[in-house]
């Protein structure tokens, strides 16, 4: 037996297939998941877990090591976080969700940090030794809203998407603050006298690592997208490029202290729209598929370690600290988002409701992002208090909060998410708007969101499109880009089904028929092959809002209508038309 | 900057990169891949790379560590080869495949041995200090033929399936001998005195290694089968399963000291059949996407990393030894194939001809196998020698060989592999010989090849497919099986070219109309699913097999006859037929 050659791919190997025999064990009962989130029974079998080794050691299991945190398991979520963002409400909204993630998490970080403090010099806690410094450094990383555990429970929730953007943007771009006052904090502690410049030095690095951030993650991104260009001849390493140069940014921002979280989901949301256009439709599905399932690994591995993490001897339990820290986080939480929400209801027409402002203030879930950044603090004595205080905010925030948000959400009856996807007719007529408010903003001088959109869609059109893009020949209508899409997406699902037959396609079968020869006639007299596109769009498009729209119509039963029925009759109304 | 906190993952992903953008580069020129095989390009960048870092920093460029090869770069390309594994053919030669493999390998291991030991004994080339034991254990190393070489050379020239599968089969069932021999060798070399007790322990190894790597890989493999029974709710964790399984049936045997090269191929080709049947279309495609993507970059790192080696000052060059080795190891290698081959071919009626032989004997390319154990050797005083040795055999068998290969097959006309696919048709009779056989083979006692086929088919569909099925019911008949499999195909083919309406599939639209009212009539008569069933899928075949078929017809000229001329002759004839 040679156990030590094959130990560290055999460990990994068995942690990993732990977690997934974990996920597939939590799906088995299926009145499970409608009850716990599936973070909390992770962190429960970590506890156990850890139990069971620190009572066959008799010492502290090991503790989650926070470079392969950083490095390993927080990447390949926040890749996916990114690659998977719905744009167009994130950017709809970039301004509330920066105001949160930017003044909300320095406020919380101060607000907390300075009533600690304030703790501190309450005699009888016996905890006069912990400076004002410390104080703000430990509100620092205990202030910062965790993307993991936010996304793991709202997940399960389905909030309305406003809602659900507004939490996990806000979780996601905090990073970039929550490094700063860190490593700001950190370095503050480590001088003995701290000057003005270095504060203001403090301020203007917030810019830095922010816009830096999202800088390196656009250029990787670009990059891949200029890569995938070339992969036509290989299609088997196309997916690979996009894990590649995602990864590559968030190691290169590390390096340079910038915000890896920013850099890798800047590099994801760029690249998207182009790699997706360039490589081939199974390599786009590996892609995705590989992303959703590296992703859910690492959240069950970090979910899992945090609960082994949580046994042992690393604690200094002074009960009054961990229960103000504990107050104060929400406390805080809930007066920022109350005065923002405030700022941001008088200057936009469609205000957060009160009932949102609610389940944002309780979504505030801490978690492994703290938990890593607690276990990199210098050696100091009062350490393992932080830890202690640090452990039971995250359990009290995934367990408490995260088991009553769903009960709380059915409670209010806060606005869901809708189940189905938009028409193409509504998709249209969004489009349309975009032109047309791009069009009105134009007139009135005004630089709004749709100028720049409109201005950003124009250079994306104009240059990128030509450098990036494999087969760019002319820019397609948005309409027949939008239409083809829809049209791959249905064939897959119809090859999944298997509700496919080897026959000849649909079209080619109705021209050889003798019932539709009107059809053939029609083509005929019309011989441009454009035209002939748009028809054939159009009368399938039409078709198919049929059947996805309501179901009421004033002449017909529902079902009553044959799918043939729907066919002919566009064709009829085609033919009379012309 | 802080390159130190990031370096591992960095450089990691960089020689990733690296890899895959010469795979782009290699196949951005077209005539490129024709003339040159892609490993001999590989090797010349990595003697490049090997070059600068050896200019820049003046001492030997890092070696390929042969615990990263052996534990990370090798199981994706044996997982790969044993996942795609044709496994008709390689059954059917199992035989000859062994044949060759066991003792085939025992033969060149002494062959080579000895006759360098008689090179040692010439004073000139001043050798004597090579003791019999060392020459046999360098036999050992560079006997075994490379499963990675012979892929990336055999893949691109297309020889039949049958020569194939032999070259192939014998490099990746070599591995239980490599393994045995060499590590005898290793022991004798360390022991004073040698026992006849540990040459007949030898021998039994030899047992006990491969076939206790085919019952690792085979438990390994009915639980990852067993495993995916119960992903129905959680399809993205699917392909996990089958990376996570097979490489611990790889480390698992490593760490037993048996053949992990075997376990894996036993794991592979036992769970494909289960697997596949058990997860989703999507997640099968992402198993296989992902398969070819990492065997396909391990195979470029290693090519490079052979390259980059190379370059150093580990090599002692005494060309007289150098050169018998080459020419030992291709003259013993062309005995041992015309030897065997020769017994083999008064067995068999499919004999092997001269030709195939020729091109078995010279495709016996040496790769990084070989290099990674010749650097696991312990250290004695003519490591370096054996080094060189090993070295340039590898670059003489991959560049000579392996670019001269494809001419000499067309030089000689070897019988290529045919480019279409088997029609239904074909495959139909194979399986009706099959079991014909099987009932030939009962009736007159021998208990050949297809009598254990049906056994175990008996066995599979009686058993097995039971416990490891999620969805299984009834014992499909196997012509349903293969339909539903063609259909699926054909389906993912249509997807990807588009040529999908959203409109009715092929059949409704059929009932629909007036033309083939015959066929509801049919219908209405024969009222059982079953028989309904059968009809649509032989009306569909035989169309099918029109198409694929040759296009000769005593009655028509080839692209006469319409697509729904075919289906109505079908529905005639069948309406007569009843």
């Amino acid at each position: 037996l040679d156990y030590q050659h094959v130990q560290v791919p055999f460990e990994i190997t068995l942690w990993i297939m732990l977690a997934s025999l974990a996920k597939i064990g939590f799906h088995l009962y299926n009145k499970l998941p409608s009850v716990v989130p599936e973070s909390c029974l992770l962190i429960f079998i970590g506890l156990i877990m850890g139990g069971i080794i620190y009572g066959l050691n008799d010492r502290s299991p090991p503790v989650m090591d926070s470079d392969i945190f950083f490095l390993y398991l927080l990447p390949p979520i926040v890749l996916d976080a990114g690659y998977f963002m719905p744009s167009r409400p994130f950017f709809e909204n970039i301004g509330t969700i920066l105001l949160y993630a930017v003044v909300g998490t320095i406020w919380n970080v101060f607000g907390i940090g300075f009533s600690l403090y304030g703790i501190c010099q309450v005699k009888a806690f016996r905890l006069q030794d912990v400076s004002l410094l410390h104080n703000l450094l430990f509100g620092s990383l205990i202030a910062a809203v965790d993307p993991v555990a936010v996304l793991a429970v709202f997940e399960e929730i389905h909030v309305n998407e406003k809602l659900h953007i507004l939490v996990f943007g806000e979780s996601l771009l905090n990073d970039a603050v929550t490094v700063v006052l860190y490593k700001l904090f950190r370095s503050f502690c480590e001088m003995p006298t701290i000057k003005s410049m270095d504060i203001f030095a403090g301020v203007g690095k917030f810019f830095v690592v922010g816009l830096g951030g999202v800088l390196v993650g656009l250029t990787f991104g670009m990059t891949a997208a200029f890569t995938t260009r070339f992969t036509k001849d290989i299609r088997v390493i196309e997916p690979l490029f996009v894990f590649l140069y995602s990864y590559l940014s968030y190691l290169t921002a590390e390096m340079f202290h910038l915000s890896g979280i920013v850099a890798i989901i800047a590099c994801a949301m760029g690249m998207k729209r182009y790699v997706e256009a360039n490589i081939s439709l199974k390599s786009h599905t590996t892609v995705k598929y590989f992303m959703k399932m590296w992703s859910s690994v690492s959240d069950t591995l970090i979910f899992i370690f945090l609960g082994v993490s949580t046994i042992g001897e690393n604690h200094e339990w002074n009960w009054p600290y961990i229960c103000f820290t504990v107050i104060f986080c929400l406390v805080w939480r809930a007066l920022g988002v109350l005065v923002l929400t405030f700022f941001v209801n008088r200057l936009h027409v469609n205000t957060i409701t009160g009932k949102d402002q609610f389940i944002i203030a309780y979504g505030g879930l801490r978690g492994a992002i703290c938990f890593s950044l607690v276990f990199l603090l210098p050696d100091f004595r009062r350490k393992k208090l932080f830890i202690a205080a640090t452990t039971v905010v995250i359990l009290f925030t995934v367990f408490i909060q995260g088991m009553t948000i769903r009960p709380l959400v059915d409670l209010l009856a806060v606005k869901r998410k809708r189940e189905s996807a938009p028409t193409v007719g509504e998709q249209i007529h969004i489009r349309f708007l975009d032109h047309l408010l791009a069009g009105i903003e134009d007139i009135s001088g005004h630089w709004g969101q749709y100028y720049w959109k409109d201005k950003l869609e124009y250079f994306n059109s104009k240059y990128l499109q030509k450098i990036l893009l494999r087969e760019y020949d002319q820019p397609k209508s948005s309409i027949v880009l939008l239409y083809e899409k829809l049209e791959r997406k249905h064939a897959i699902e119809l090859a999944e089904a298997g509700q496919l037959g080897h026959g000849p396609s649909h079209p080619s079968l109705l021209k050889n028929n003798r019932t539709v020869i009107t059809d053939k006639k029609l083509e005929d007299t019309l011989n441009p092959d454009v035209l002939e596109n748009i028809q054939e769009i159009l009368a399938r498009n039409l078709y198919r809002i049929r059947r996805t729209g309501p179901a009421y119509n004033r002449h017909t039963l529902p079902g009553e209508t044959e799918p043939v029925e729907h066919t002919k009759e566009i064709l009829i109304l085609r033919h009379r038309s012309l």
